[in-house]
């Protein structure tokens, strides 16, 4: 089934420990829907400025992306500058160029509306809100947000939530979204707030979903919490897009699925973390764009290897 | 096979945000005989004081661990005074009073000498690696440590280094050893300093094995990395121990084993998540004097239903 995936669509300049670059193709958007398209149709709905080439574009399309809801805007596209220092755990975001994402008017294709799930990724929650509205047919939708809605947006980010079947968040935002430290009690939280299935992404350490009830498909009802490993990586070139093409290959494998198991949750959960581990091993988005689906079958059964206490590679 | 652990028996006054109890039965040795004694023969050597009463050692004795190791000298018990606030990530200590630990000198009772493991809880190492010497034919050495000591007395550490089969210690500890960040480089360079094997425990997002080598047992090569979760938890009473009964539950079980296979180390990983997780429950030891094998049993279904694709459970 389609993914229509709406979000940035961006330049990113970046220094780690590892090197720097400038203007590499970046973006909330970008990173979920290279990796998703490795398991399902995507459509993606941003706008870009004069910056963005025919060879940007064609990063998109050689992955079988839909692009035709990528707006050409006067102006330039937006940019994030930032950097990992030690850690690598969060960036400094050394500055933000809106530019023609600062006025982004999401319209939807009329080819996009048959899309059966939706991913809304990190915006403006009015944004979210809107092309929710205007998708009445979906089947599923999934959200994504950050510190800056959370604290400064809450109203409409509170009315974005009830929309969502599932959010995927990190741990300080679920923390800052409910105020509650202990991550079982904020998943409750989270969940009387709308969206009955919650992923917490614990970065190094993997991400947890938490099911509420029966909402999200009546495969995946109240379960226990599952846990799902990252893969311990001597060398993280750059972060950026991890969190985003953890959604992008959790999401893609599950609308790929007939029907929505709690094992295929499971597997999507992976699947996410099989993706983010391949985001990092490069800058920007140039990992997302050579793997192989051989690899990404390769790397999922490590995720067991390194899991599962009877994996028959043992 | 029994466990021999050397280690601080101890009084604990915690407060946390779920209460606070005064000179509760603590410490490293108590702790790890506790959560091990539901595996496989253990027997401790301690120092306690005269605060340290039949019915204090009856906790030890009912589990059926050995207590002729645990040496009464003149004045009180070693008792330490902590708080957790917030996220009860890491303890406050509000007091330290080593009393009769502080001129602890390890006796070991001939009944010992034919112990099979051995574990160096946390103490000075200058100890540890006197136990060590003095118990030439153990099959394996487990140990741990924690930051005075890694600090402050760097060469007698590694002199205890040199000689263990398998450390267990902490992200923070495992950061401060080897002054890498990255866990999987630091895992090298711990193993570059002597334990071919190395757990890192992450608190609430589980632990990590590391295997560097043949050295550990000719079952566990230089595989991938294991990763063992946590049990998501809605309320920790205190944490006081978790890492301690993490420990006895994972060598407890490598020790009942009669073969070390790589699958037999991966359930040792559950297993120390089992025990730590029902640590935490209760203040204190209380939760481990009254756990069940069966329990122990059903909780490491859980550890398998929130972390296993295909748990038949699911």
């Amino acid at each position: 089934m389609a993914i229509l995936v709406v979000g940035s669509v961006a330049f990113d300049s970046i220094e780690t420990p590892h090197g720097k670059v400038d203007h590499c193709l970046g973006g909330a958007a970008t990173h979920f829907a290279l990796a998703a398209s490795y398991f399902t149709p995507v459509r993606v709905i941003a706008v870009v400025g004069k910056d963005f080439t025919a060879e940007h574009e064609a990063v998109f399309t050689k992955r079988g992306i839909d692009t035709r809801g990528l707006e050409r805007a006067d102006g330039l596209s937006f940019h994030w500058k930032g950097s990992y220092a030690g850690s690598m755990d969060s960036a400094k975001t050394l500055g933000t160029d809106l530019n023609v994402f600062e006025k982004f008017e999401p319209k939807i294709p009329n080819e996009y509306k048959d899309s059966e799930y939706l991913f809304l990724a990190n915006i403006d929650p009015v944004l979210q809100a809107r092309v929710r509205s205007e998708m009445p047919n979906v089947r599923r939708v999934c959200g994504d947000t950050m510190n800056y809605w959370i604290s400064d947006h809450a109203e409409n980010l509170a009315k974005v939530l009830r929309e969502l079947d599932v959010l995927l968040i990190n741990d300080g935002e679920a923390r800052m979204l409910t105020g509650e430290h202990n991550l079982v009690l904020a998943a409750k939280k989270v969940q009387a707030m709308g969206p009955k299935t919650l992923v917490i992404k614990h970065g190094e350490y993997g991400a947890t979903a938490f099911f509420g009830g029966g909402s999200f498909d009546n495969g995946v009802k109240a379960l226990h919490p599952f846990r799902a490993p990252a893969l311990p990586l001597a060398e993280v070139v750059d972060p950026t897009g991890a969190g985003d093409s953890f959604a992008g290959g959790f999401y893609g494998y599950l609308a790929s699925q007939p029907k929505l198991t709690p094992e295929v949750f499971r597997r999507a959960m992976f699947y996410g973390g099989v993706m983010g581990s391949f985001t990092v091993e490069r800058f920007g988005t140039e990992r997302l764009q050579s793997v192989t689906r051989e690899e990404i079958e390769e790397r999922f059964k490590l995720f067991m290897e390194i899991s599962h206490l009877d994996y028959a590679g043992a």
